[in-house]
């Protein structure tokens, strides 16, 4: 039997992915095709998607310290900002599932393996950026949470082409 | 020297404590009164306040699978809607933080922890309803993380006051 799948979208936000944003990452916007494409099929199937993005309020107070001082000068994702938005290009339906998270695993202190596990999901597909923090936390701790996980090289970017070997070190 | 304080509010929303509400909680009305002078001591203060609250997206995906079915056939607290407010008489302030949870316990799949250490944070005072889950778990989960627990009874409310023997039995 084919195992339930479930795509994770992660980051592509505004402030990540717009080339003049305060946090832009140079890989985001290559990209986006691939992950329209992957969106498109997971649409089609009508498999469950998962937009997962980061948030912080403004304070400062939910950030990681090692980004706090940064932050407090120019901020980023902020509730409620443009820059905290998905891309246009992405923009989720109303059926799909929105994961605020602050750390760089989408399961660090979320709902999203609460999610997953009541829509009987065994399989993700991971994309968006970036390979050396964000994803490679979220495809640790989704292997680690017992589902198979299948990560989409050509749809995840990186701030430098050469982080992209360090995600197949797992 | 004295240890920052913090006051966490539980479930104080419109669905559990207005006596028509779907999941009316019998003892929540009778603590308003006790949790505003609390409320009223810690903002003169200048001291932290997290209003912690349960949401529910509508599709059920993200509760408890013991109370999913029922949910799905009358549902509460779902994001946006009226019933997912805190009572209007503990409207929070703009300075001040509403986490929102799936489970009992405010720290389980939150930032909450994130933002106590943020901000230095080392007691906290816990009024709300209700003592046999969310109050209790939420002081347990406070206890193990190292916090030191105030529990205010008089401002803790429940279904029935038979449980309140309960909360004592930490």
């Amino acid at each position: 039997m084919l195992k339930k799948r479930a795509l994770l979208i992660i980051d592509m936000q505004n402030d990540f992915v717009l080339p003049t944003a305060p946090q832009a990452v140079a890989g985001a916007i290559d990209i986006i095709c691939n992950i329209q494409i992957l969106l498109h099929s997971f649409r089609e199937k009508n498999l469950p998607v998962f937009h997962i993005i980061r948030e912080y309020r403004a304070d400062g107070s939910d950030i990681e310290h090692t980004r706090r001082s940064d932050f407090l000068i120019r901020s980023y994702c902020v509730p409620n900002t443009n820059g905290a938005k998905i891309i246009s290009e992405l923009t989720p339906l109303d059926n799909e599932y929105i994961i605020v998270k602050n750390r760089f695993s989408g399961f660090m202190q979320t709902e999203l393996d609460f999610i997953l596990r009541q829509l009987n999901v065994q399989e993700l597909v991971i994309c968006g950026i970036q390979y050396p923090n964000c994803i490679r936390a979220t495809v640790f701790d989704g292997v680690s949470l017992g589902y198979d996980v299948t990560l989409i090289a050509d749809a995840t970017g990186a701030q430098s082409e050469e982080w992209l070997n360090q995600i197949f070190l797992i």
